[in-house]
């Protein structure tokens, strides 16, 4: 069983962005020298603590470079680096080419190089496009995705996967549901606070309101992955992560207009998909890290209500 | 319904191989103005006829090129192009990277810009690892690749299906089971006829010889392809191309060794596999492109059986 070593050195990718700050924090506060490499692009140095077991190396992991030598005597690799916008990658398809695909490669080759002997890497649940089975297992077949984002996802799983069989690199695939919390700059939320923000009296959402998907607290999410890379025992091990429950898009769009005081109207651009590439049913099947002990705080209205009230919070300090 | 325009120009990545010389020349016979695209590294220029409606590029599709003007004007694209060595990939996780994702990514880049509406894709029966299921059906998951030459095709899958949604390139996916025929410089036949030209006397067969596969022959696999493209509805489409039954490592040495006049000794390696990243155990499920009306001339054991022939017949007149 190899997982993160507590009091060794590991290496987070995107350790400056919003999930990978949390899971730098957690590392170490389970004993870890944590080394960030983030290329600062969504990531941001203040969501950071201050501590002499971090340090914060700026990469461009989409190709080699000294950044490599951050995996010297290091256990294991988190790896979160990656383009966070679904719609970037449709506008210029090289984005999550280079970003995803070419950056999980050169992280793998830095971690082979490096004998470094675990990596975790952060897939999303988009790997399975419209999946026809719901909630969907990670069994689910054919994996088809929709967007250049997703194809990114798919090629870095089976990078880790090929590492995993061909160079004994244990391997931990997290399928992400939809991740909120602080520090996030994207997403259905900020989005959200943006619009009103630039006109208190409407609020566009794109789609038809129907879109549902299972949304899942950063710290629930960090858990996980904690508790997966400690337990699981096969070369490769795939994980969901999510709720097991789900919330409309709808329902999202009146707790933020409730939240500013309920008097922006709402509307709907129509469609059933907000956006080219956005799968717009979503409930992962979740019992594969349950059985290991996992539950996770908060449900799907209730993370988004939280990340409401840190949002309101932020905006009330200035901060928003 | 978006299949290869039978009276207009195709590109086929690729056609100077043993497989896409053979996919050109049913093309052309359709009535097709084919462009060739090789780098000629394993393609050689004489599988190709000589013929009005055939032109070769020498192309190398790791890189954005000059190549991508020869889809201007092109109904579809036939991608097979590929590293087809699964040990050249272990040795230099670069190869199948380069010449397998990034290939994919910029034929279909070149694809989009030129407007071509259809692409089919050689993968191959690996992404799926070692499949719980026999025969693997199209839906098996979860698809963990165990070689870097596996992890290049599932990645390219992803792109396919990723341009097929967000481009409207209409995909066409292919998963070979192990393809065999005229022309192949690479593969368990041309491996034990070099073995036995350098000592008659000794065939070394990698593994235990118990691996037991599905072989398809090139024509079978040729028609295959064509009939999928023609007939599939939707904006991806995934066949499993192979035989129906499967045929052991030992049991093909033996025909080897009988064609060879039957007085060689077959020495094991032993282990269940024959090299790191090998797949002992493959069958296809394969009615899906049976239910298109597709059924192979040969079985297993019938394509081995003519393919020996072939190389016999080769070696006999002095080009083997």
């Amino acid at each position: 069983m190899k997982g993160p070593n507590p009091g060794g050195a590991v290496v987070v990718t995107g350790g400056a962005g919003a999930i990978g700050s949390w899971l730098v924090r957690s590392l170490v506060e389970r004993g870890a020298t944590v080394r960030v490499l983030d290329n600062l692009s969504t990531g941001r140095r203040e969501l950071l603590p201050t501590s002499p077991r971090i340090t914060l190396t700026t990469a461009d992991l989409s190709h080699p470079g000294p950044w490599s030598e951050q995996f010297a005597g290091a256990s294991s690799v988190w790896h979160l680096a990656a383009n966070p916008d679904i719609r970037l990658g449709t506008a210029d398809p090289r984005v999550d080419v280079e970003n995803g695909t070419l950056a999980t490669f050169h992280v793998l080759e830095a971690a082979r190089r490096h004998d470094v002997t675990s990596v975790s890497y952060s897939s999303s649940s988009v790997v399975y496009g419209q999946a026809k089975v719901l909630p969907t297992p990670e069994e689910y077949g054919p994996l088809l995705p929709e967007s250049m984002y997703a194809a990114g996802k798919l090629a870095a799983e089976g990078l880790v996967s090929a590492y995993a069989h061909s160079y004994g690199i244990r391997g931990h695939i997290y399928r992400f549901a939809n991740i909120i919390g602080p520090g996030m700059g994207h997403g259905i939320l900020p989005d959200f606070f943006a619009k009103l923000r630039a006109d208190p009296t409407r609020l566009e959402v794109l789609g038809d309101g129907h879109q549902a998907k299972s949304y899942l607290r950063t710290e629930d999410c960090v858990a996980a992955m904690l508790l997966g890379a400690g337990q699981a025992q096969e070369p490769v091990n795939v994980f969901n992560l999510g709720n097991a429950d789900r919330i409309t898009v709808r329902e999202i769009a009146e707790k933020v207009v409730a939240a500013h005081g309920g008097r922006a109207r709402i509307d709907y651009t129509g469609g059933t998909r907000g956006w080219v590439g956005d799968v717009p049913q979503q409930l992962l099947a979740i019992d594969r890290i349950q059985r290991l002990g996992w539950s996770p705080r908060y449900n799907s209205a209730g993370a988004i209500d939280r990340t409401i009230a840190e949002l309101q919070a932020a905006a009330g300090s200035g901060r928003g």
